[in-house]
């Protein structure tokens, strides 16, 4: 068994133990971030982390009406030049907490006198120590160099973060079910192995989402990059209209996720123009209407649509994996690639 | 002669035009900045709009240390939970004004006390008429479905708006060598037309870039994606790192935006690295050390750091053209496009 395969398992333990043990530090951080009364966030991140920010864009902002900015780093490393960050709460995400430019953005921000939150793997990482506030995200070691527990994780932390800023005891008692629904999609997710070998020769991938699965998409996009080597896209699904459409043509595989909720109409809408163009659609949902429509679909239990991307990357990995394995590649150490990647 | 073509080899005739008509209302809207004083400045566009924001990204940050965020449309459209935007400078940018969702950003910004500017080529637009202050392109009509001389015409207008609000002469000198720089840029592009052939069975392209260049990479990718249905991405150089460049093996097309400044040194390293994995690669500079261990060089002109993405672009979209051109394919109507898309 691979090390990928043993974290991919391991991702509803790891929800759980967040869920038992982290939440008298986030109310922590809520209570400070509360009386700092923040303009905006702003989260500095890469790869699989900056799909963690990019949910963090849609829950804060949906649930906290917080408007919420991705870092450029190259202003702080390369230019010197870092924006006005003193209102803001600035948030680096890092699995091993050792990115440098990461880092950078936060050491700037402190010290022009923002809020400064760590999420990270690791709580003695030069990240974790730059930053006032450190939230841990008790996986464990994550020894594939795709990272899958770490990211569910991250989300969690993130869900976790907004429904104790809300105050929201409904929200509380939606995470609680997150356990649960982690492990029912794995069991779901059980048939991809059955199948996945049919698509051993695809050379290009996309995968669509929206809202708050716009991050899932990426996700899954990127898991599939990493551990395949394939040209492979995620999107919104707003805009994929505005041009990449236009490279859809006759068995182009396509992931949507497309969970219930507010976006499911605006999916089932791009379903249908990309059937019309035969594209090879893969379809995460829960919807029964939505996953009969569709040639392969991928099920996931119904979940709180704000929750559903820590559910609809689960489906994805597997895919993912399950890709690399029948190419016969490496799944725990993919070419080319290292755990740690520090750039500036 | 396509539509294309011509739209291209406009670009400097419309770079100009700004400059001689735009500084009288680029100076109004300064003011009306100024005034408001914003915390954040928050973008929605879509597509090459998109691009024009992420260059904003760079350009605020540097200059006026403003962080800008792009808008998250979905939260106001499908959600309607838009986040706090009321001490934000809100901007809508759109070749048509007719983007709705880009639309709905500025109305629910404008509700909430935010100062709105929208920056687009028809003035008489939904857009146009939703924000408090317009800044037009001057571009003329725009045939193409594939957007040129309307995105450095964008890139144009936050150029001069960044040099009014900085209120720095040596800026507008700067801006004020821009129609010739363009026009130079087009001349040393001609030689593509001779060699793009070679490029023609290619499936897939990667466009990397960092700080104000990155928008450019992004642009690049989605022209040849819109005009050769090709999977085709943009990356930061920096994220490249973080997974994505497992993908990269012999032959792969690359190019590399690489101009003189901040970040040559890092897109350097970048380029060594890639040519160790024998990436077929493509680089846009003016250094001559950078474009002499290029295998397919791709001169510009010597041009200040900050306007550099409205020249660099240009070989990239004449290489999209040729491209199209040399697989037969409709220029100015891209399958499955339309020149305007209304996405909710």
């Amino acid at each position: 068994m691979s090390q990928l395969q043993k974290e991919i398992a391991e991702q509803p333990a790891v929800i759980a133990r967040l869920l038992d043990e982290s939440w008298a530090e986030t109310e922590r951080v809520a209570a400070a971030i509360r009386a700092f009364n923040p303009s905006f966030v702003c989260i500095a991140a890469r790869g699989t982390s900056d799909n963690a920010a990019r949910y963090a864009q849609y829950v804060f902002g949906h649930a906290l009406g917080l408007p919420v900015m991705l870092a450029t780093p190259s202003l702080h490393t390369l230019y010197h030049q870092p924006a006005d960050l003193s209102r803001a709460l600035v948030i680096g995400i890092s699995q091993s907490g050792a990115a440098q430019d990461v880092r950078q953005v936060l050491a700037d921000a402190r010290q022009q006198g923002a809020l400064t939150l760590a999420i990270s793997n690791v709580a003695d990482s030069p990240l974790a120590n730059t930053a006032e506030y450190l939230l841990p995200l008790r996986a464990g070691r994550e020894l594939s160099v795709a990272a899958s527990k770490t990211y569910t994780a991250q989300l969690t932390v993130l869900a976790m973060l907004t429904a104790a800023l809300a105050d929201d005891p409904a929200m509380r008692g939606e995470l609680a079910l997150l356990p649960s629904l982690a492990a029912k999609t794995l069991e779901l997710s059980g048939a991809i192995s059955v199948w996945a070998g049919r698509y051993q020769k695809i050379a290009r991938l996309v995968a669509l989402g929206r809202g708050f699965n716009y991050a899932t998409a990426c996700e899954i996009a990127l898991k599939i990059k990493e551990l395949i080597y394939i040209a492979s896209e995620g999107y919104s699904e707003a805009d994929f209209w505005h041009g990449p459409i236009a490279a859809i043509d006759a068995l182009h595989p396509v992931v949507l996720v497309a969970p219930s909720g507010a976006t499911l109409d605006s999916m089932r809408v791009m379903q249908a123009d990309l059937a019309k163009r035969d594209a090879d659609l893969l379809v995460i949902s829960d919807d029964p209407q939505t996953l009969e429509s569709a040639a392969n679909p991928l099920p996931v239990p119904a979940a709180p649509e704000w929750l559903s991307p820590i559910t609809c990357v689960m489906p994805g990995q597997i895919f993912a994996m399950q890709q690399a394995l029948v190419r016969g590649y490496a799944v725990d150490k993919p070419r080319g690639l290292s755990k740690v990647t520090v750039t500036e």
